[in-house]
């Protein structure tokens, strides 16, 4: 069993979270790249991640799926890196990675699919209703500089991404808030080197 | 600013996952129990928890929310309880833990809704389909004694939680590997007093 860092993707995934928090926490990988479909449905695959989708790393051995999992194991792997708060300070930052993992990204989703909540069941919902969660998370990026603090974290890569995709892919609503808290985020060099080698490896646009 | 730690909750509601993980911390805390409807939607907590839901704790000045969110934290808050493996081990920790958070949650939540994701666009939903959530579920918590290596953790908490409680209220098939789990992690003392307490508090059955 290497040592080397493996990690799976596609540039056109969440795999591309991933790789920013690669980049942030600077440790060297391999990429291996995967196609949808059979490519992520193999056997030798499916051992790694049974769900049959990327992001997944495999690191010592261990692996990590789920692209919020693999920030948060990343900026534990690499602290010199500095990506998550000493362990007695790590209330916003779980508090909000878990807000975007669950409540975000089940309204996002749903409301791409055009799945609506009756407003009298909206307590069996976790996330309620989407008006809430945009405006949750309006208020999680206007406390401090960075979701988790003074400090970015690799919290803000993970809800950051949520973000900046959201309002791309028209999931999101474009608030000023989230605007500012993208921009100041985006051009970080290690998003910027992340990009520019996802955007390379994806199929040229028509 | 008082340093004790206030706990917001409701017997009836996702605050049980909350109050079993504050038991096995371990640590002080004083219960707050509200209605749902306007207690939940008063200024006064909205200011706690902006999405004006139950669980939420306050602890030294500082909010977490979200259920899984407070297990997390208070296992790294209270280390002495041993909840959360050393920072270089928390592969299986967080992924389990992100992914009950993330595709466990939003699956149950909308096969109780009825809402499905049509085959075709599997792809664009970060669970893809129930079936595989739950084989990677069963996958999850047959990999070793604890879903997080050879010691209970925090993340048997949270994803126990939703196995239990998914098996109790029907949207979790019950399959001898979920139930062997939850027979294994849910007869714990700190699990036992968390229900009693939550039991006692709950309006009484018809």
């Amino acid at each position: 069993m290497t040592d080397e860092l493996i990690f799976f993707t596609n540039p056109m995934s969440r795999g591309r979270i991933a790789r920013w928090m690669l980049e942030e926490a600077g440790c060297a990988y391999r990429t291996e790249v995967l196609d949808f479909g059979p490519d992520m449905k193999s056997p030798g695959y499916l051992a790694i991640n049974p769900m049959g989708k990327v992001p997944a790393i495999l690191h010592e051995g261990k692996i990590v799926t789920e692209a919020a999992a693999i920030c948060a194991y990343l900026a534990d792997a690499f602290p010199e890196a500095g990506l998550a708060p000493p362990l007695s300070e790590r209330a916003a930052y779980y508090r909000w990675m878990f807000f975007a993992a669950g409540p975000v990204e089940a309204s996002l989703s749903n409301k791409a699919f055009g799945f609506e909540v009756p407003t009298e069941r909206r307590g069996m919902v976790g996330y309620g209703s989407i008006e809430n969660v945009v405006d949750a998370l309006d208020y999680a990026v206007t406390q401090s500089e960075y979701i988790a603090g003074d400090r970015f974290t690799a919290a803000d890569v993970y809800v950051g991404s949520q973000i900046g995709w959201g309002m791309m892919f028209g999931t999101l609503e474009k608030r000023p808030a989230f605007e500012a808290y993208w921009q100041r985020i985006s051009s970080r060099p290690a998003a910027v080197r992340a990009r520019e080698i996802d955007d390379a490896l994806a199929p040229p646009k028509a």
